[in-house]
């Protein structure tokens, strides 16, 4: 096992299709834990979310969130990003970055559609500031 | 999208080498998620974890666990298992669980040395009675 420098972790939560594994607190104290289509916007790391949903609900209790990106392959991989959450309710930055992970996710040519279909009032961006980051590879070679 | 069944999600979270995206929520209300080497064991989800990690710590103040387990290529499925964990203390018990995850992960010549290693005082099993189950698949098929 080693760990990732900063260089590294940012190219390994953006490879390709990996998701984030999102967790979030409840209300009552129970987590939740979902994939989610992300990006890193500037120092932070970013997605959207609709307003009514599990996530946005917690996030508006207790800000604090974790996420999980993998490579579950052997020897396995992953980057663990903890940080504070803010919502933005803005449906043109929410279609900027919904733009950015439809492409990313979808592939370029359903970039704009995704956008579109997220760029709405009621879908939130959720910005990360990250706060504590474990990046470690190739787990399995002991 | 389309919802799994029962036989279909269990198949699924046992699948290839899949691990399970584990979260917990620490004593002051932070959420900590990292993939873990998981398997169903009966009605419950079973994993080995150190008595003095994050996981074992938050999991003693705080039962309430959730896990997520992904197929992160298109068009992306996933299951999310929700339960509330019990930490058990015996040794044979953590041997048999990290001999069974041993062999899933790292191939069945390693398993018994996986077990072994993992088989030992102070590594709890944790066992997850699951209380709640979402399980989607194909979820870019819209």
């Amino acid at each position: 096992m080693r760990n990732m420098t900063e260089e590294e972790w940012r190219a390994f939560v953006l490879e390709g299709t990996r998701t984030g594994k999102v967790a979030v607190v409840r209300p009552d104290g129970r987590p939740h834990v979902t994939p989610v289509w992300i990006t890193l916007d500037g120092d932070d790391l970013a997605f959207t979310t609709y307003h009514k949903g599990v996530k946005a609900r917690a996030l508006r209790e207790n800000p604090h969130i974790a996420i999980c990106v993998e490579d579950d392959d052997p020897p396995f991989s992953f980057v663990s990003i903890e940080g504070e959450a803010t919502l933005v309710d803005d449906p043109a930055e929410s279609r900027r970055i919904a733009t950015i992970v439809g492409g990313r996710y979808m592939g370029a040519g359903r970039a704009e559609e995704f956008g579109a279909r997220n760029g709405v009032p009621g879908e939130y961006v959720v910005r990360v500031a990250i706060k504590k980051v474990v990046a470690q590879a190739d787990l399995a070679d002991w």
